[in-house]
């Protein structure tokens, strides 16, 4: 099966999608440069916290393993890598996977330097250990997010007896797919899972109003892998759950994450929280799919994150390929047009909380969440160290 | 107070909004003959079943008004009559008030010829009583609709002690108001009339995905008349309780119908179900305003109630005005546009079926009805007369 790439990259050479021309073209753009991964990330070409990191983490390295740094001295060859990194930060300075990676990165050519080499050995030295880890960052989501898929795909065949003669189907929303990291995605590779298992009857998509990311992108993957799977509009959720949950054995709705703190609160995508309320109320599954690097311990609830309101005119224009007159689209001819009144006051928040008690299971690629007899998520088992480390503090 | 009309008429002149230039443009096309209303409807220039019957019924008055019936016998005369009604018919088949509207003007015009005047008297006689009987058509929707206005503020009133220092919030789905009716509307009377009294604190409306009806309608006529209001998209409701209901004093969903069976199941545009299971969650009433004409008393349950399919392109592709590169709106250029992978699975139901459970009242020209003891919504205050002869008829 052709598995779908957000990122290409071989040593030296990186090519990103441009998603900004999905679902109509399938664009790939070389990027060689900070500045080219600067544009690329900033003009939304391509989205989703890990793939944003990645591609910021291996444009550099194609940039340095294409000769970029002309400095000899250990010192001078580190201050060019952080510079370039600081730069590359500014291209979306919100996302906490960049940031992180950043810092590893920073973290890793440092300590390359301390085994105390001269030049030249100190400077391929550290130009070798900032590229694997590049590499690293990249090998490792895709490890992690296989991981949430088979944990995922395992937990949800457990709940249910699930099997080829019985398989289920899934709701999910926004886009947690291959095009938001470095391949096969997180609530979306639970899905691949099920799927490449024989466990998956059908998946459900929403539109995921108002930037679309579900009917322009993860439908897109949908199709690319020929699963079987229906476009929905949000508001058909509990009509879908009403009328088809028995027929279609409907078993979850599988989301991603912003951020899960540390009851379990859960920030996602503005549509998350009513999934989770009509999930419950029709008996479906609430799985959430998070690398343990969206995990925030430190954070106790969920009351606690600030929701960020975005522009009005999401919601009163959009923007899309020309259709014809004869019903084809012109994928190189795009067009805004106004969808509502635009004088209507709007309110746009980027994501909702869905509280920890409408949250059946937390998939991560170290294992499975789900709360203990008290009622209350256990994270003891996939994050120990962090937890120690927190007790430790409050000692 | 400027108010919306979507049909303009007086005697021999019948002025209809065009409602697919709508939000962008207030213009009304003259409609003088059956063949333009025939094109008007069709063509979804105006829309909601009640302004469809009243548009059919007022053309045709204006036709024979304008002298268009040839005939002098009285037979001639109401046969022609009866062969435009059933062209105008044609328009919109599953219209209910459409049909309901014509059989009320053939039987009228009928009854007129039995008082077997002669050639003239007959003829105009029989011309007078047709466009009498429309005009009391268009006169009695807009008085329903302000009765259901009176009553369901006042309903609303009551539960929440609502008062001007006290005022509050509701939220709409759809386009149930002075564009789908004669004027004043059914579920956005209910909010014109808590406006008009003060007990208005703020009037969420839904998109209506996917044909937009809120974005585009409800937030016109919201603007219109500068009712204070904000646009969310259908994903929104749930954070919108969640995080606004105190602070708005949100205290209902308010909806139309398509249609209301006998024990309070109610049909009507799909997103309607989701709404009343997110209001239930929440502790928001959810209230249903029909006129007694959409009462169906002869269907016992929601479960008959057959749910029809529309178009995949709804979901996948959009019409409206081009916004030019410095952001205005040129009303001159329209453009449709490709909104999702054309080639994803698509699931769209044009309504759902609310159970009458979730529902707490249903308000209607002749008063709310809400639930006994029993927990069955009791009609017999509003339709004692059709309940009788049900009753009649099964002893």
């Amino acid at each position: 099966m052709a598995t779908l790439q957000a990122i290409k990259y071989s040593r030296g050479k990186l090519l990103v999608l441009d998603q900004l021309r999905l679902p109509h073209e399938n664009h790939y753009d070389e990027v060689s440069t900070a500045e080219e991964a600067f544009d690329c990330i900033r003009s939304m070409r391509v989205r989703g916290a890990p793939a944003i990191a990645i591609v910021a983490a291996l444009a550099h390295a194609v940039e340095l393993h294409n000769g970029d740094c002309t400095a000899t001295e250990p010192e001078e060859v580190i201050a060019h890598i952080e510079k370039r990194l600081d730069y590359l930060k500014e291209s979306r300075p919100t996302a906490v996977d960049l940031s992180n990676a950043i810092t590893l990165l920073k973290l890793a050519t440092r300590a390359a330097n301390l085994e105390g080499l001269a030049h030249p050995e100190a400077k391929e030295a550290i130009l070798n250990t900032y590229i694997k880890t590049a590499e690293e960052i990249l090998a490792k989501d895709l490890h992690n997010n296989t991981s949430i898929g088979s944990h995922g795909a395992a937990w949800l065949q457990q709940q249910y007896n699930a099997s080829s003669e019985r398989p289920i189907s899934v709701l999910t929303h926004c886009n947690t797919g291959s095009l938001a990291t470095s391949g096969h995605g997180t609530a979306l590779g639970i899905i691949r899972t099920l799927y490449s298992e024989g466990l998956l009857k059908h998946a459900y998509c929403t539109e995921t109003r108002p930037y679309n990311q579900g009917s322009r992108l993860t439908s897109f993957e949908l199709v690319f892998e020929g699963i079987p799977s229906t476009l929905i509009t949000d508001s058909m959720a509990g009509a879908l759950f009403n009328l088809h949950r028995e027929r279609m054995n409907i078993g979850a709705v599988i989301v991603g994450a912003d951020r899960v703190v540390r009851n379990g609160d859960t920030a996602n995508k503005i549509g998350t929280y009513q999934l989770a309320v009509l999930a419950r109320h029709h008996g479906v599954k609430f799985v959430v799919a998070a690398p343990t690097t969206s995990i925030d311990l430190e954070t106790d609830t969920g009351s606690a994150i600030e929701i960020e309101e975005r522009k009005r005119e999401e919601l009163t224009q959009i923007s899309g390929a020309i259709v014809n007159e004869n019903g084809t689209v012109d994928t190189s001819k795009t067009a805004k047009v106004a969808i509502a009144d635009q004088r209507i006051g709007v309110w746009n928040p980027a994501f909702d909380v869905t509280p920890h008690e409408l949250i059946d299971a937390i998939v991560t690629e170290r294992g499975t969440v789900v709360k203990g007899a008290d009622g209350k998520f256990d994270f003891s088992q996939v994050l120990p160290e962090r937890l120690a480390s927190i007790a430790a503090r409050q000692l």
